[in-house]
């Protein structure tokens, strides 16, 4: 490790005695060819301008922190940098090398990731709708009275639920019997039943499916086995509102969330409308605030699928105009979802996206592929012709250099999801992951965590975990954190007299936080290194 | 498949019926904000101009190609793209998606492979002394006589050889028996020892170690069990020869080899210098070149090993100086070898290493680590700082924007070394070797094998293979090929007179190929795609 990180050290053994500005300009002279007629001394002053040039360009550099921030800091990086050792000592015990599903319970234990979760993080602002809450909440859900259950294999495989108080006559995907789920809990027995549950909730225990597809389908598969248990108007609001419980409990303020307004269904079958459910999300977000005034909101992005017809998404646009007058600020934009490498490019879309009115943004997912020169990363180049206020993934950016300048100079923040391009299998080990080159370049990004629910993560953590540890560079500090925090709130699609409350709100959280983590954090860290 | 690379036929039923400034303009100006005032067609013509502007930045875009340069490219494409579908139909049979070791076979039955074989490369840049030659060869090696072998576990593991008329008084790395090689086959069965022999010298079966660094412990290992079998001079120089008929035979004309120069021995144990390594080298390119006037030849970097304290290094640089004085043009380099992340970082050697005299190239390796923001990776900046010509896998330097900039304006060439980046587990899906960045911008490069042998690889095609249909974009196509081939001339340590040779006779095998490609690979493609 002391290899790894001290090469300030090392140069300091060499270090020049005196900053003379003439070696430093005889060494710049001769640079294009070599510095072989040099010093060390002069040498060492040139790298230290390289070096520090190379640096400069990262995400987060020009940051300022206090003195607060400071010893704050120094509490954060002592922990970042003890599990850095460790794996660079055995990179077989460096959690982001692994896949989350290996490490999870792992690196919830760890202390960085105790400070990450009390950390105030902002917003997030990737995520879908019915992928938010933890499987326990699922769970406890299915205990809900009249909820029927729809199995084959002679009632092994949930293949839908529903809730009604008469058998559901509906047909579900498969062919399937239904049966009250408390009649298939009593015949299969609750423990098993709660185990089957939690395993068929979560992407789990598929770390390694044969291809991304794949992963896709069976991803798919959990949004259609939760449908009928979450799109019952009630469980609707109470999922959505403790979503909200478990954000704010992750140290999260505030949630832009990507939906895809299904109709949702009352107990007697009576189907709702899109604006219903609108309605609901808006109820639930303004009774949360009540509670919670600490908590800065939500807004909603109308994200239906994109594996449909043009003519299919001139009418979202229909419909996403309409909503816009009825919900005005609540609902800020528009993005198609699902496989963008199955779905149809936005080049197909062009003409009803053209229609869409100016004051709803678009936040399109783009370059969710390891594909390189296909229409599918090319939809990076539409969705910022568009005029994208974010990207959506942009796993495919650092490939389109052009892109990436247009992002910066156009100020389009890239939505950065580690975890979930891990599991829908983009990429395995978290150092690789592209979004070091944009932290690199500073392309600005935030951290997001796209469907939590379907990995067991925690609403927010787990991604900022990997992206702090494992992506980051090894100095990356507090101030990359902070970076991230307030990006979550200039990037989002807040009005700017929202934002200017949301900084406030998420300022209060921080001055809270420093305190603790540079006081009690620091006393528990001081407590735990005097025994290890 | 059509889905994915037919975006400009689509395009063009959008298509602007005239292509009138004015309506460009228009959607120029208001780019920054949304382009919804816009129509279809202008939209159109705008998103041309972008997607445009960011494939022209890509590696090989200005590239020229005659009339019958741009027969053949349709040739290579068709086949190209034709792999391409199938991967993109299926992603788990996409071969570049895959560890080689599991589609090794499949690789080399694909038509695209075949045409890569016959297609003139040019020269091998990276790679090791005695990683070169085919498994076939080296237990062919194990038939000479007086060639004795050391075993541990009953005999059941090879430690050792050793050519020696008495049994070797020498001691191998751990306590094992000497036994004459003809024995030990005897007694095992010769097909058994085949089989052992195949496996020991690769890194098969093994796609997946625990870590980097155990991938590295068992590459370390082969090395190591190699050295007494190939250090035998008359095997050194029979060894190396052989490695040059087998790049030949693989569309390979020219070699710059790393060696460690060690001191090989005599049959009665004298041991001879580093010099005389060296001259064998000479000597046997020597004798290549006049049976094979067609090859464009053989050039050295002494690179010995980087686990050291700096005033070895001290001694690598006074022994190189000596050997140039020696051995002039044929030796045209320094570099240091091991894995970079256990040995020392370049700052610890920059003493030494100054003194090196301006007449020797430094070729170094820098940033073959997943590992970001330590002295590893910063060993990049030492290497540009020093004057590198070439960076050694430069795998992380994507992660480093002011260095990769440094390599396009002072025109380093970074070598790229795909298999071995997968095999000593850097990456695993070649989707996702950041070398498609470095192509995306341009950043000079050219393809190496690094140790071919250990993964029973052909000498470059299969780095081309992987580079070609799984790094660069799907639309790289024959001006991409053409600029890695020009590359490995143009940034080789040959003098300016050597590469306007050089470039003749690559010239040359490229006129030829040119016609067999167009010519007979088209009937037989012709003939394929009738009968399937």
């Amino acid at each position: 490790m002391s290899m790894a990180f001290n090469w300030r050290l090392r140069c300091q053994t060499l270090r020049f005695m005196s900053k003379e500005l003439s070696s430093y300009k005889h060494a710049k002279i001769s640079m294009s060819k070599t510095l072989r007629n040099t010093t060390p001394e002069a040498y060492c002053t040139l790298r230290e301008v390289l070096v520090k040039q190379d640096r400069a360009q990262a995400f987060g550099y020009n940051v300022q922190l206090n003195e607060k921030e400071t010893a704050a800091n120094e509490v954060i990086m002592k922990q970042k940098l003890r599990e850095l050792e460790k794996g660079f000592l055995d990179p077989a015990k460096f959690a982001p090398g692994h896949h989350i599903f290996e490490v999870l319970k792992e690196v919830e234990k760890s202390k960085l990731f105790a400070m990450l979760k009390t950390m105030p993080k902002g917003g997030i602002l990737h995520a879908h709708d019915t992928a938010l809450c933890s499987t326990e909440f699922l769970i406890r859900l299915t205990y809900r009275p009249d909820l029927w259950i729809c199995t084959t294999d002679d009632g092994c495989k949930a293949i839908a639920f529903r809730f009604s108080k008469e058998q559901p006559t509906m047909k579900a995907l498969s062919d399937c019997n239904w049966e009250p789920m408390c009649e298939f809990r009593q015949r299969r027995g609750e423990e098993n039943v709660t185990k089957y549950l939690y395993r068929r909730f979560s992407m789990y225990p598929y770390a390694s499916f044969a291809s991304n597809n794949e992963a896709w389908n069976h991803f798919m598969g959990i949004f259609m086995l939760l449908d009928g248990l979450l799109m019952h108007a009630p469980v609707w609001a109470d999922y959505y509102y403790n979503a909200l419980q478990e954000l704010k409990a992750d140290g999260v303020q505030y949630l832009e969330l990507r939906s895809l307004l299904p109709d949702l269904y009352c107990i007697d079958g009576q189907q709702l409308k899109i604006n219903d459910t609108l309605a609901i999300y808006k109820t639930q977000t303004d009774a949360f605030l009540q509670q919670n005034p600490d908590f800065i909101g939500a807004k909603l992005i109308y994200a239906p699928l994109r594996g449909v017809e043009p003519q299919v998404v001139e009418e979202y646009v229909q419909k996403c105009t309409a909503l816009k007058q009825e919900f005005g600020d609540f609902l800020v934009g528009f993005d198609l979802v699902g496989q963008e490498e199955l779905g149809r490019p936005l080049i197909d879309f062009i003409e009803p996206l053209l229609k869409m009115p100016e004051d709803i943004n678009f936040y399109f997912h783009a370059g969710e592929t390891n594909w390189f020169g296909t229409s599918i990363d090319e939809n990076l180049i539409d969705a910022i012709l568009l005029g994208t206020k974010r990207i959506g993934h942009g796993f495919a950016l650092v490939k389109h250099p052009f892109a990436m300048e247009l992002c910066k100079s156009l100020n389009i923040a890239v939505e950065v999801c580690p975890v979930s391009n891990q599991v829908l299998q983009l990429g395995r080990d978290y150092r690789n992951h592209p979004a070091a080159t944009l932290i690199a370049q500073s392309v600005p990004i935030v951290i997001s965590s796209d469907d939590p629910s379907f990995w067991r993560a925690s609403p927010l953590t787990h991604d900022f975990y990997f992206a702090f540890l494992g992506i980051a560079p090894a100095r990356a500090n507090l101030k990359f954190l902070k970076l991230l925090a307030l990006n979550s709130i200039s990037y989002s699609g807040l009005s700017p007299e929202e934002k200017s409350v949301a900084m406030q709100k998420w300022q209060a959280q921080w001055d809270k936080w420093m305190i603790i983590s540079t006081a009690v954090v620091y006393i528990v860290l001081l407590f735990i290194s005097a025994i290890v």
